[in-house]
């Protein structure tokens, strides 16, 4: 049995616990895949570093092009993160006709096409599993176990950062201040919380997910995307109120060759399967035409669950080489989509006004509505406790994004509106 | 492009839903798997009924032989169920080379090991995705998601009509015999509703899912089952006082080269992401020791959620014949393991008694629990409004199946324990 040999590129903590796994359940992937596998070498920042991990410190380099060039390597697992030199790392790899997994979502949301296109080119497998929610299968999920149906919808908490920070606010009643500074003395956030909470993380997943989903091509660039910076203690209490929690959610949807996606603070009803995901973990909701509703639940992270989701990629691999059919997943062919205009995007959605006390004013307002074709599903007027003011709370029926821009910007006309204070998406 | 034909065995619910996919998404499976698909022949009980779905006359048949027999068919999908003649027409077309794609969660529970050796020997596929929870792609997360992964703990929701009456029960606080009329007359519970009440269709599953999951032959006999048949509205009434859900769950937990498989009305913490799921809707919770919590979640039956797990195993059967790696799936060695001894499964019990109201009683009772060392997480004594008792309310930490065995035997002697009324395990 001649071992399948790994070179690493990156040994942090997604790296380590990759080691782990392979050394720890040596016997299983044996047993599965016919061979032994060695983590032959790996390429590390500095040699000089403590490791909760022991390693025979003959594997370790610090030149990546050591486990790049290696002749002896089969395949090539890239936790090194970021988007250069990686990528140049990766491409050269495939071209010395070594196989990739990796974990670097950053890399597939920009330069996905590029580098899948290099690989069929190379005849070597190219798997991204652990790149989208940690060690939910769900790439899986969407190129096999639902290869027969239509995809319409995927709706993702894929941001574990941003998930606990809202299910904080929304558990506590405590601000976004508090709550972040909190998830950074835990580890859960950066120190520079910018990616995640203004939900580019969130944007480049979506963007994986879109592309495989809808088997078309999703740039980074389709994906509009807003974060959870503004979020308030205020809107999660309407929010709670009316029976909805707040969410960071990407929203992909699919009709007749056109696909919107976006990553924005929503408000979802309660009952719906995704609202009852709190904390760190991710999910990720599935609706196909044929499967109907379907969701896809775990950890989004961490050193073990996306540790697991790599390994699996690296078995699936390993078999591809002993079956001899690397490169060959991909028989999808992938169909040519446009970004549906905003005239096409239709949403429900939540607006809190802090408008004028004076008759006629609420009448005015639904007015406005009225005019751009937008009926509206429940309108609530409170005193404003911070001013003279009132409060108007309104839930639109299904309107397109375009009639909502316009109502918007009507309403910065008027006098009477003092202040549009929120405006969230709202899913059901 | 040579068409890849399909014969159909049975042409019910499911069987028309895969007709329906297989028609209507013609051009998306053309470009996944490079050549048409084509239903070629169906075995159908009688050709004099009417349906809704419009088939060529030529293409039916009343003799399955037809389709067994046809060497233009590649594939074969059994759609009929039944353990015989179903079982001899699968071995049958295996024999001819044909690969199988079955939905018969009773024949692959009773004989799968038969099924998939002779597959095995003549180098052919045999998928069954839809055997287990419907639209839910389990099997195939099993076996190549968590490729990489020890699954220690799998507990599914995989029977839709108990899930139906449990959560009817719950939401309405009607009676069991109330909701079971309820759900026949809407086509939710069968006429005879033994299989599913009783817990068979949820011990099949769970056999299946056992199999895959453990890595080990998991038997029909080793798995212990009790129905919902017995569970009243007073057990949901206290089960949802005490902050749960009664669910019908499929427990299966690995450890050590042991396994214990059970079927039985469980208290779910209502916090336990499988707690929330209601209806018909199906859920598989899985535990693996390094991806940590995972939950599935979909429609587990339904003739469109099923036909799109046939489906998505034809694209790989016939993604395989392109390849030419039929029958090569199935890398995994199974090890041999053993059924956990009574004392060895451990679990949190619920119980109510009804007891005499005289002093010392509940001092005498849980001195018992002393005895077998089964130690209390909490203890309740109400009132029994129907007579001069008292109830008594008991949950248990963690204690071993044989203690709690030896504790109960030991109630039944006592006169002052009137009556030991409910007996539930726990999940936290």
């Amino acid at each position: 049995m001649k071992p399948i040999k790994v070179g690493l590129l990156g040994l942090g903590t997604v790296g380590t616990g990759v080691v782990r796994i392979v050394e720890g359940h040596q016997e299983d992937l044996i047993s599965q895949v016919g061979s032994p596998v060695v983590i032959e070498r790996i390429a590390v920042r500095t040699l000089d570093k403590q490791r909760n991990i022991d390693i025979a410190s003959s594997k370790l380099t610090e030149d990546p092009w050591d486990v790049i060039d290696d002749p002896e390597i089969d395949v090539i697992v890239e936790v090194m993160g970021g988007i250069e030199p990686t990528k140049t790392y990766i491409l050269e790899a495939l071209e010395r006709g070594k196989h990739i997994v990796t974990a670097n979502k950053d890399l597939m949301a920009l330069y996905g096409s590029e580098i899948l296109a290099k690989a069929k080119y190379k005849r070597c497998d190219v798997f991204y599993e652990a790149s989208v929610a940690g060690g939910i299968p769900i790439i899986r999920t969407l190129v096999e176990g639902f290869s027969s149906d239509r995809i319409m919808k995927i709706m993702g908490i894929v941001n574990g950062t941003t998930n606990y920070i809202l299910s904080k606010m929304s558990q506590e009643g405590a601000s976004y201040d508090d709550v972040l500074q909190e998830a950074q003395a835990l580890g859960y956030a950066e120190s520079d919380p910018t990616a995640d909470v203004e939900g580019l993380d969130a944007a480049r997943k979506m963007a994986i997910l879109g592309t495989i989903g809808f088997r078309t091509n999703v740039g980074l660039d389709d994906v509009s995307v807003r974060g959870i910076s503004s979020v308030s203690k205020e809107d999660i209490m309407y929010a709670k109120r009316l029976g909805y929690e707040m969410k960071l959610l990407g929203i992909a949807e699919y009709q007749d060759n056109e696909f919107n996606i976006s990553v924005e603070p929503t408000m979802v009803k309660e009952d719906h399967p995704i609202a009852s995901v709190n904390g760190v973990y991710n999910a990720v909701y599935v609706y196909g035409e044929a499967v109907g509703e379907t969701m896809f639940y775990g950890a989004g992270a961490g050193e073990m669950p996306t540790a697991t989701s790599i390994v699996a990629d690296l078995v699936t691999v390993i078999k591809n080489i002993k079956l001899g059919i690397n490169g060959l997943r991909e028989l999808v062919s992938y169909t040519d989509s446009k970004v549906k205009q905003d005239e096409n995007v239709f949403c429900k959605n939540f607006l809190l006004l802090q408008v004028e006390d004076k008759a006629g004013v609420l009448a005015q307002i639904t007015q406005i509505f009225a005019e751009y074709q937008v009926s509206l599903e429940s309108v609530l007027q409170t005193p404003d406790k911070h001013s003279k003011d009132v409060e108007i709370i309104i839930i639109t029926h299904n309107a397109s994004k375009a009639s909502m821009n316009q109502v918007l910007s009507h309403f910065e006309t008027l006098s009477a509106v003092r202040r549009i204070k929120s405006v969230y998406r709202v899913e059901s």
